[in-house]
């Protein structure tokens, strides 16, 4: 029996592929990271610790009017496969999972707002993580909406706060404003210009940091990478968010050059790739998650160079989603091995691709020089 | 100024499919070795011999029943993309063509008869070869066809022939009856099973010898091999034909074998390679020929094993000859460079695809299972 039910849209808002520059930035993500007086935090909290914490934030959600008709979802209580989808919404990290065989922790919950973007991680690393996740480049509406839930809660728990440092958290690298704020990038005109390199390296110069899909120690697949705010002291909140998003522009500028180059000094190699990608993913009868990304980073390319006009953002955002085990087996209605994922996965991919792909695939260079048959 | 319409369908007539087997054996050749008496042989020829080889081939073949309404082209006055078509189209060998810088030798010619199946290579290793190529495995039909057309040219041409070793020929291999039977045959299966090595070996061991596409010295791609006979000595020709056909039935039932063991043992991995290679050539915007014949055998074995029942076998046998660089060349007009050739290879395999290809390309397994989207 599935919890999905609990869960049906949830997360998936950002897919709508709505937010500014949308096909090259997928998501901005605004996070802070809090712990409550008189708790132990991170690894030093106990159970009691933890229980206590997870009963204050229950009682304070029902008075914050942001959270007005919110869940509270406690881990332990969902099945593997609810949990699973969590995750590959980013709803929940990797460590709030806890461990394969032995499932979270205790008292570890999320908590969704009604309000599809917001989201409150309980009993991670720090005891709330507050969550704002939106289409597109979005910093600063997501920085205000998650400052606003921070508030409100601010005004029902006692927040562990320090005159001189700012907000305590688990971690030093998060103390001060407990901000990260993030953005997952799309890359793929520097990754093949080979720029991408000097790209990072200039990104650690000016504080930034960056990631793959799933966050901290996650790779980088796909050419989608998550970049965000290295330091959290010793500036406003607003501050790194505007740090931020002055960056992300350029870094958008970056790659648009750099897809320009492609299409000035490799056309044909570019187009070729793009389609090759594209009937790959129309007709394959298997295909591995990591393939799957990879493909579709090349359509997704294709998309922003206008060699796949008829391809919505929307599309290729939903790919990545449901696309992942725990979703296609809560399609499925079961487990599958990792083979029958592959074959879900490319199953699911071609009747997407069928309905929502281009109807005229054979636009495209040198389309009336086919040979005469005599 | 292209000589392309004195050979509109000439040697195009096997890529109907209308023979036995025709999926798997796309094409039976034969072809028998004659010479003049009165003329050195092969290399020794001098430009004298090899002239007036020629004029007594011209003059016989207005004598010649078989060959109302034939034409012989000598290879001289061609331009070289309608050479390069000969090639291309198995009426002419490399060694007629002559050297790529220097062009054919003189008195070379091709005599290509009205009737499609025949034609007859002059002035190459030897005086004459005559040649019937016929669709799919027709053996004994192309052996009567090429040994009736042998009589007649007999009763007009003075054939150095040995009571004693039969027809003398340039090469002493060929000596007895000049003749060489071959089939070109696609093995996917044992090739994917591993099996091949065996049973070409096992062919080594019957007298028979196999090549690439292109005959002697030419590379085997795309699964495809030609088996002939290695010996001509001490045989009657119906001997040799009814041995080939015999082993070549046997090879066939071996293919079949290995196909089913693939059916059995991966599924799954054999057909995401068929689609797989179906949506590449579908959709790439640049094939170089030797990939494009690797997608080709993905694709044939797909029409073998009723995974793509509706594409048919002569779309197969003319995306294999229409995609080579003469016949792209003569389809844009002009020369094409290498990049050029490959991208008018995949424009021209796409629009034969959309054309010719399998209208519901999402059929297969699973199809069913696509997930909500909540």
């Amino acid at each position: 029996m599935s919890d999905f039910q609990i869960l049906p849209n949830h997360g998936l808002g950002w897919l709508d592929a709505s937010g500014e520059h949308a096909d090259i930035v997928l998501s901005t993500r605004i996070r802070l990271a809090r712990n409550l007086q008189g708790h132990a935090f991170g690894p030093r909290a106990r159970v009691n610790d933890r229980e206590a914490v997870l009963e204050q934030t229950r009682r304070a959600m029902a008075k914050v009017e942001l959270l007005a008709g919110s869940r509270l979802l406690e881990l332990p209580n969902l099945d593997r496969r609810t949990r699973g989808m969590l995750l590959e919404r980013r709803l929940a990290s990797r460590e709030l999972l806890g461990d394969v065989k032995e499932g979270p922790s205790r008292a570890t919950a999320v908590l969704l707002a009604a309000q599809d973007p917001l989201s409150v991680m309980v009993n991670e690393e720090d005891h709330l993580r507050l969550q704002g996740l939106l289409s597109g480049l979005r910093l600063k509406e997501a920085w205000n909406l998650v400052d606003r839930l921070d508030e409100e809660l601010g005004q029902e728990l006692p927040y562990a706060y320090h005159h001189e440092f700012g907000f305590l958290t688990s971690c030093p690298t998060n103390v001060g404003s407990g901000l990260r704020a993030s953005v997952l990038v799309h890359l793929p005109g520097l990754v093949l210009t080979k720029e991408i390199g000097k790209v990072l390296q200039g990104l650690g110069q000016v504080g930034l940091t960056f990631r793959g899909l799933y966050g901290e120690g996650s790779e980088v697949v796909g050419n989608f990478f998550q970049l965000s705010n290295q330091t959290t002291l010793g500036k406003s909140e607003e501050e790194l968010v505007d740090h931020l998003d002055k960056i992300i522009r350029q870094v958008i500028q970056y790659e648009d050059q750099a897809r320009q180059v492609l299409l000035r000094d490799a056309p044909q190699v570019t187009e070729d790739k793009i389609w090759r990608a594209y009937g790959l993913l129309r007709y394959a009868r298997s295909l591995p998650f990591e393939e799957l990304m990879n493909l579709l980073s090349g359509i997704r390319l294709g998309v922003g160079l206008k060699l796949l006009p008829e391809l919505r953002v929307y599309t290729l955002n939903k790919l990545m989603i449901f696309t992942q085990t725990a979703h296609l087996e809560q399609a499925a209605g079961r487990d599958l091995s990792p083979g029958e994922c592959d074959a879900h996965r490319a199953a699911y991919v071609r009747s997407i691709l069928s309905k929502e792909g281009p109807a005229t695939p054979d636009s495209g260079i040198e389309q009336t020089d086919s040979p005469t048959e005599g």
